[in-house]
């Protein structure tokens, strides 16, 4: 394990692993579910968390320069006097570079995008240790090939981001946040795709299933009804956000919502997101001695009620304990299952559940992960996903970068191999 | 020459090609600036125009799924029923298997994005002949590298696109322009900044320098004042696009606008537009026998003031004569060179002065082309606008995909090569 200080220790580090065939794995904060950060053939944990620096902030520009070890929270505290925010928001309080890594995206992705279109440029030591700068600082550019979006989302096997150039946003005026209870999932993912279809530019519009709510309910000590709730939140002026709330409201009561619960002020809001963001705390703490393994599957939206009951189906089926949380807007949910790792039937149940849903997912024309990545735990699903021509140039290009394959090895591609093996 | 009709006729004539170490060049509707369509090394020009028929419209996932030779307005006019856009809008009514190849944006990228941010998958040939599809139909994707945007952009040099799904906006509900003159270019970028900064969504910014104003008063036979000018366009609701045009009106008051020309009836702001598409148009009639010679570049927006008001005094200083229209909400602007093709002297200056552009754009952390493309015209600048690292990269990228080198050589890459050689 090494705690480079610079991009040019980054260099000195791969410079030297590449020299003796030894695996380099970045790591940022960890909080990937994929199996991102393993080490399955040894080697170097380059871990980032001290270069932590906001290098360069260009409010007339709506973007920053900052170091990868960078965390979410930390960003954001850092601009607010600026009136500007970071959009993109996965619930963990992530280090940017390992955002970038696994395009990350989360809550606020129906409004502000992904990490995919939060990223402006890069600055990557490449398997060669050579320093390579993606793209610069204007918001568009026709110049080539996007390398940008290469490295986004490959998960530290082509190479290790040193920098970042991020847009930002302005803080909104206003901001409102509220709750509506639903008959059904159904009617939840039909209200969120109402609300986008006439045009109402939802923040944030998230989905928890009844038993997600239970278990929310359980950590937080709250006495929310049992039933599919939307966690909603508009961003705008006072007037827009008004005038937002306001047209949303219609189009839940003719799903069958009951009365609102609005919260302008800061502290209810606050609460009410915590609420959401602990989801995955509260899923830690409802089943006594169990393991979260969350999985993630994103469809057309048009699918995902289908989707998500087919899979509330599934999940009574087997027996299985899995709360489902979505990001409605997107098409996007989470199955997380409870799961007794020291039982062997329930591991294999689980697996074969979490299979089940990446195939559900294909068969719907949709991802096998919408938002957490392929690491080492979907490699099996990257050819029923893309197809052996997208799969071999995805090789081809892996190959053309890290001809030893040194970088992060065993992630994403399904035909894990040693470095010069 | 050829026409395919299908997928499986691009798979054959890249596959005859290929055994014969032939140059393809895919072809849309021409309408790039850079040299794109240029076949320096012969070889056969794949025009797509016969396959353009819209295959798939879902209107509840706002996305679609069309064939290259598809045109911008005959989507446009496909989708109109169904209460749905397609937001891209480069002015010309380009083929949008080109418009992807050169990652085209436009006047309404401000709001929108460009073509990176709108193509949600693609199906491509590649080099060998192999049919590649980049994507899933969900609205994001965590897996693997992004091999849709390895390709938009890649202006055919890595394969030709045979199948596009779009993603897909709701016809705003009320639509508003208008024009705003101020006392100076800079004053103009200034507003365009600040309505941006304060959280308006701007659905058009476009500024048109006092020659580029004077041509398009000639052409279209207006008495527009001949003064730096914004073009703009608001998208809401009713109350929400009156809302942005009551603030965007405070703002320019501030940095000494004139009372508006506001224009929320259809056939007004029809008109409007249509003087600015005509630029294009109005810059070949001006000066008779010029050739028009269009370049652009884009720079964070802090600095296009300064670029723009460097760039004129340039053209002032060597005598060019090269209206200025601007995307200034992107910080993207176009100069127009107006060149006497038999006068070498010319030529050289109007090179020379094109070069110092694309300089100067560099020098500001901006990028030689914004939206144009580097095709064979902009091949010199890319080492200076990307370094080495990058661009061996983008070799070593090309090399994995079309080992041959068949797919439309001489382009993009710095060093021109022939197939196989």
């Amino acid at each position: 394990m090494v705690f480079p200080q610079s991009t040019e220790d980054v260099q000195q580090i791969v410079r030297i692993c590449a020299r003796h065939d030894m695996p380099v794995i970045p790591f940022g904060t960890g909080t990937s579910f994929e199996g991102h950060v393993n080490a399955p053939f040894g080697g170097v944990c380059v871990d980032l968390k001290d270069m932590s620096r906001v290098l360069e902030v260009h409010a007339e520009d709506f973007d920053c320069v900052v170091e990868p070890g960078v965390r979410r929270k930390q960003l954001n505290e850092y601009l607010r006097d600026q009136g500007l925010f970071f959009p993109v928001d996965p619930g963990a309080d992530a280090a940017l570079g390992g955002m970038a890594s696994t395009r990350a995206s989360g809550t606020a992705a129906v409004r502000y995008g992904t990490m995919k279109d939060n990223v402006l440029a890069l600055k990557v030591v490449l398997p060669s240790g050579e320093l390579m700068t993606t793209s610069r600082r204007a918001r568009k550019s026709s110049a080539g090939y996007d390398l940008t979006q290469l490295i986004v989302g490959a998960e530290g096997t082509l190479g290790i981001i040193t920098e970042l150039t991020l847009k930002l946003r302005p803080i909104p005026e206003a901001t409102s946040a509220g709750v509506c209870r639903l008959p059904s999932v159904r009617a939840c993912c039909d209200v969120a795709i109402a609300a986008i279809q006439s045009g109402i530019p939802v923040a944030r519009v998230e989905l928890l299933d009844e038993m997600q709510v239970r278990v929310c309910n359980a950590y937080s000590n709250l006495r929310m009804p049992e039933q599919p709730t939307l966690f909603l939140e508009f961003h705008g002026s006072d007037a827009g956000v008004a005038e937002q709330a306001e047209r949303f409201g219609v189009i839940a009561e003719e799903f069958g919502a009951e009365a609102f619960e609005w919260a302008t002020e800061a502290e209810a809001r606050t609460r009410l997101w915590q609420t959401r963001h602990d989801a995955f705390w509260a899923l830690r703490s409802y089943r006594a001695g169990a393991k979260v393994v969350v999985t993630d599957v994103c469809v057309p939206i048009s699918r995902l009620a289908e989707c998500v009951a087919e899979t509330k189906l599934d999940i009574e089926a087997n027996g299985i304990i899995a709360p489902i949380v979505g990001h409605a807007g997107d098409g996007n949910f989470h199955a997380s299952v409870l799961v007794m790792m020291e039982d062997p039937g329930e591991v294999a149940r689980a697996k074969a559940f979490i299979d089940r849903l990446a195939e559900r997912a294909h068969a719907m024309d949709g991802t096998c992960t919408g938002e957490h990545g392929i690491g080492s735990g979907k490699k099996h699903l990257m050819i029923p996903e893309h197809g052996e021509a997208a799969v071999s140039a995805m090789r081809a290009i892996k190959l053309a970068l890290d001809p030893q394959g040194i970088m992060n090895p065993g992630k994403i591609m399904p035909d894990a191999r040693a470095p010069g093996g």
